[in-house]
């Protein structure tokens, strides 16, 4: 079971966690960018920020300094960045000395509504995404809007995506409300610390119920069947795009298959097309590249047999997992796609 | 909850477990000793075998193979050998793409009752032992005596002095009835996979009441606190000793404590360090060396704050985790246990 703190007060509420445990040593783990954010405590651990560092040999530099620090069964591990530190910061706590005591503190949107919650833990192998890894909670998780406001936009975009995919996992008048979001304006924290508190809750309910992903959990996966192959090809290219944005193109396209293969109502794959269309901008594929991105889904890692398998909707908040589509129904729906963007 | 299958039938038994599942690939790990003890499967994995290959390279060999062979999520891996393929080999398959299904085969009697249940993983790093791992149970183990016909005396006794362990913790007849084993004697196969089958229950009761090491199952720490440091000593010495003679001798210093703390009868631990005396030869230690021993066991793993902390015993079968022992009180004990070797 993990605790979840919604708060903007961080310092207090780690804080008390410290003070909550009998941990002979607190030591905290940071990227480049995120050990800025917080006053410089006594035991830090900053690792190169950035997918490409999110490897093997950190993980032993983490494991060195928290051998370096005296980190036993008794410490305390506060992760403090994006998915990239929850990850490798969790795995590292996970397998040092078969389990260290970690706390996530998201500093993304990203972060706080995928990486951080759920107890997946890994790192880049041999160039594939989480590889290596291990289920292994977060024993509390902080979340906070308040590194938002320096956030680049790009990256609270991508974080929106998965927070539209929980919305359209359980509450149509959520998903709604979500696409009334304006970008363009200043960051109202209230409502957006409450709309991570909903959207938090949705991923903590499934994961509750199938937490080592053999079922049900699945449901997370929406949009990510079609938008791994985008992120995967584009990545491939040299010209990544953020993980968001494939997810966003990845919801409309599988809204659309929802559409076609489980009549999912066409006015919401609509609204969520213009949603799409009008902050998830630069598509970079076109008709050549099918033939390529079907390849990389029948590879998905949660694929069987090389069929491509989607978690599909009959409606906002109705899901349903290992839904097999054909290349063609893909193919269809990509042109969808294109015609919206 | 972890499936034990006790039977001589090993390839029987590997073969229903493979067609109970619906894998798509069964992958195996064996060490060069080990992988010639069953005909050559098709998709072998073989380490060379020896604590000091328990490491971090040697898992990345695996995972790369595990990659080379398509292992995916579906798969099944089969870990043939001791208790070094057993923690390796699982470690492996519980971090790869967050956790393969592993069985554990043990090959010796030491793997049997110790290594090969309970969900221990790990490797050693940075010269330290077990210092990464993970607690990720094998979902099988096939427990048999028939790899042990052409097991070495010492590898004999090394785990022999875990199951009198066990016994010590829960039954006195047991206890009694294991004090009367000859080594010299050819192997009755049918009475010792009994005594398996009791040995290795003990350990699944107390590891299921504490799966995660917070409390109860440093009962199953008995003689180690003691044992621990000879082990280590020894090696840094460059002389090592077999885990169980270092154990054995653990064994008889900490029965001697419970006597001396917790009255625990005086004519068990004459029986104990009769038995050990017959069997644990050339224990290499003398008083000049209690003061490096004391030290060690100050920095056990399970140790806070410098203490020395120990599982000691009222009488056969009633245990006390977490009692703190004095150097005095070590330094006694382990007078005795040399007067009685």
């Amino acid at each position: 079971m993990q605790n979840l703190i919604f708060t903007n007060d961080v310092e207090g509420a780690i804080e008390r966690l410290i003070a909550s445990g009998d941990h002979n040593i607190t030591a905290w783990i940071a990227d480049t960018n995120t050990a800025r954010l917080m006053p410089a405590p006594p035991h830090l651990i900053t690792i190169p920020d950035g997918d490409s560092n999110k490897t093997l040999e950190t993980v032993c530099r983490v494991w060195d300094e928290m051998e370096r620090f005296g980190v036993t069964r008794h410490s305390l591990i506060v992760n403090l960045g994006g998915g990239m530190v929850c990850d490798l910061g969790g795995f590292a706590a996970a397998t040092f000395k078969r389990g260290v005591r970690f706390i996530n503190v998201p500093t993304t949107l990203l972060g706080a509504v995928d990486a951080a919650v759920g107890g997946k833990t890994g790192l880049n192998y041999n160039g594939l995404k989480n590889e290596i890894g291990a289920f292994a909670p977060a024993s509390d998780i902080i979340i906070s809007t308040r590194f938002f406001d320096t956030l680049p936009l790009p990256e609270m975009k991508s974080g929106f995506a998965e927070v539209l995919k929980h919305a359209m996992l359980s509450d149509r008048a959520e998903f709604l409300h979500l696409l009334d979001h304006d970008f363009s304006a200043p960051i109202n924290h209230d409502d957006l610390l409450e709309r991570l508190q909903h959207s938090v809750q949705v991923k903590v309910n499934i994961v509750a119920r199938d937490p080592n992903e053999q079922g049900e959990r699945k449901a997370l996966n929406l949009g990510h069947t079609v938008g791994h192959a985008f992120e995967s090809l584009a990545m491939k290219r040299g010209k990544p795009v953020p993980h968001g944005y494939a997810v966003a193109w990845g919801l409309v396209t599988e809204a659309v298959l929802s559409h076609l293969l489980l009549k999912f109502p066409s006015d919401d794959v609509h609204r969520l097309g213009n949603f799409t269309r009008d902050n998830y901008r630069d598509f970079p594929f076109t008709c050549d590249d099918y033939h390529e991105l079907l390849d990389l889904m029948r590879h998905d890692k949660k694929s069987r047999d090389g069929e491509i398998t989607c978690t599909l909707l009959t409606a906002i908040g109705d899901y349903h997992i290992d839904q097999t589509v054909t290349p063609d129904d893909v193919a269809a729906a990509l042109d969808i796609l294109r015609d919206h963007l």
